[in-house]
């Protein structure tokens, strides 16, 4: 049969930029990337920040004005949108639609910016209006949390909730490039500090036991908000997440999705308790579940599964939940795996451990093994509380 | 100042399919080209299809019943969905939110497929829906007029209007294959058949003054509707059409547009008649205006000039419309101009013809001339009326 075939290849490329204080008039590193994108008209940037960020950081509006009128690189539109944080932000289309009105009103272009500022969900939400704004507007993320600035702020992934579904709208849309500024994690509360170090623990599980390591021998430190550990923990937790988006299959067309390890009971843990649960602290739990059933089914030993969970409590993680147990055929941890599922399209792939640093990819799940893991972190958990 | 920098490479690919009759059940195309996908689960497919395609293809949604439950490659959701065609599928959201409650209620993951069956503006909604549902769905494109088989329908941009601008929201997202079926050309009426040979006489007189020739040669067959030579042209103006897309910059990420020659005003003469002059009608106005614009300006000979409006004349097509027409400083054609510059991000960009096949981009019109080809255009018209 005669046919045409097309072919071609789309080369991204973004820089992950780490800063203090990007804001400060004199901080040349926003300005110079502006100057240097190729335009023939005006430049304009919109932002849109988190709320949270705004009560934690109320001179930062002040500030952004401030910068734009010291450094002309582009036209600032002056009025900066504010949306709330969390999952809110994604749950209601009213605030893309916020930011869509804004590109229209304000006449932002293909050319021009869309610059976010704040946590993971803001990122999502307004990622995701810049990418189907006139096919694609360019987008700047500043993540504001430990969690957005090592693992969902740096990657190329946007989306809202949709029909009460976790990013049932969304793209594969690279930023143009991602601002990490260590002031703003000064900024956090103890439990938003802790939240984000869960991705690190997971990508060194997966990838990197030297990392492991390190987070060990640092988790004193990270406890006490050391910040310059609290850097370095980002930049090489974000580095993994950048190397493991590069190499494999960056816009997801497999069904393989090793990042998520620990993450199918995470995700549904968090819709069943209103996402009062953090992510991280979901994910925290997530790995505490998975690492014990890598033992309980005889791939991880002993020792590396104690040391796992050992450090998720030393950072002061709760390593279970009630919802986390099997209790019966329709236990909501059960339901969860059902549709992980058939999120990935109809085969099951979960991410277990070997070892530290080398995970394996399995088809199934024994729910008797599942059920012990729970009971088995069950009392590690309450041991501790005693 | 420290970075981690990210990059990496997407490779997209899809076949453009020319057949005949391709859901008659012995026809394996389709169901060949399923199965060959690689899935570990169900794959399941959804159809949407141009109610003006029902309406001249009655027996179409029983066709793809019948072959489905013939061919088993793919799971066929019985919902088959009828949506309008032209504009109005594009303007009103409740069409694209019909496609996403089907991709949720039926399951539609990112392993399974969206076919759009119809002209242009139904294969945009459906193919934006197929793009953000879950983050990308695999996308399937059924063209089936001239325009959508040589033009709009083989290409990687998809969209709906918003706020009243057309392609306000959209994405660049190749399909993963198009179907081109030669039987749904003759159910067209004979309007629909003419508008889409302007594409290619458009893409003939920018890049193969060989192709310009072979449709001046053709022109009388074109017009009797000559299937076989209809069917040359839409492989011939669609081989044009992916070339230009792979060799360029397939997600236009630059200012320059040469596919649009003769489309800015075409552009805005579509939405002052609300859409009933059909887009390649306006297209066809809109070459012979840049025609004799690059004529008028000491760009094209006289000669070429000529063939060119000859040509559009002999298959049928008016050459120009009052509205197209410079008369004071807020003429409506003045008006798109400027939107069309506004559109681009400041710079104009306009493509002329410096003679037959050979296109040359200006970043200035000039009124006067610009005035003097409508009136030219308006005699020439004339003339013919008489």
């Amino acid at each position: 049969m005669e046919h045409l075939h097309q072919s071609f290849t789309i080369k991204y490329g973004y820089n992950v930029f780490f800063t203090s204080g990007l804001f400060t008039v004199e901080n040349p590193l926003l300005n110079d990337f502006l100057s240097a994108a190729q335009s023939a008209s005006i430049k304009k940037i919109l932002f849109v920040v988190d709320e949270g960020v705004v009560h934690t950081s109320p001179d930062l509006v002040n500030q952004i004005k401030a910068y734009f009128y010291q450094n002309n690189s582009a036209e600032l539109i002056n009025d900066i949108l504010i949306v709330p944080g969390g999952e809110v932000v994604k749950n209601d289309t009213k605030y893309f639609e916020q930011v869509l009105r804004a590109v229209n009103s304000y006449g932002i272009d293909r050319h021009s910016f869309i610059a976010a500022i704040g946590g993971g969900a803001v990122l999502d939400m307004v990622g995701y209006a810049a990418a189907v704004a006139h096919r694609g507007v360019k987008h700047i993320r500043i993540p504001t949390t430990v969690l957005s600035q090592n693992d969902s702020g740096i990657g190329v992934k946007n989306g809202i909730n949709y029909f009460d579904k976790k990013n049932f709208l969304g793209t594969f849309a690279p930023p143009v490039a991602v601002f990490n500024d260590e002031l703003f994690l000064t900024t956090l509360t103890d439990r938003d500090w802790r939240s984000g170090i869960s991705e690190a623990i997971k990508v060194a599980l997966i990838k990197d036991r030297e990392f492991f390591e390190w987070l060990t021998y640092n988790a004193v430190e990270l406890g006490q908000r050391d910040l310059t550990v609290m850097n370095l923990l980002i930049w090489r937790c974000a580095k993994l997440h950048l190397e493991h988006i590069a190499g494999a299959d960056p816009f997801e067309s497999g069904s393989s999705r090793p990042l998520d390890f620990g993450h199918w009971s995470a995700h549904k843990l968090e819709y069943l308790t209103n996402f009062e649960i953090r992510h991280g602290e979901a994910v925290a739990m997530g790995i505490a579940l998975d690492t014990v059933y890598s033992h309980l089914s005889g791939r991880l030993s002993a020792g590396d599964c104690q040391r796992v969970i050992q450090l998720l409590q030393q950072l002061g993680f709760e390593i279970t939940h009630p919802l986390l147990q099997v209790d019966g055929a329709d236990s909501p941890i059960l339901l969860g795996l059902q549709e992980f599922r058939e999120h990935l399209g109809g085969e099951l792939t979960i991410m277990l451990l070997n070892e530290i640093g080398k995970g394996e990819e399995v088809h199934e799940i024994d729910t008797e093994i599942l059920k012990q893991a729970g009971k088995l972190l069950l009392d590690m958990q309450f041991a501790v509380q005693k």
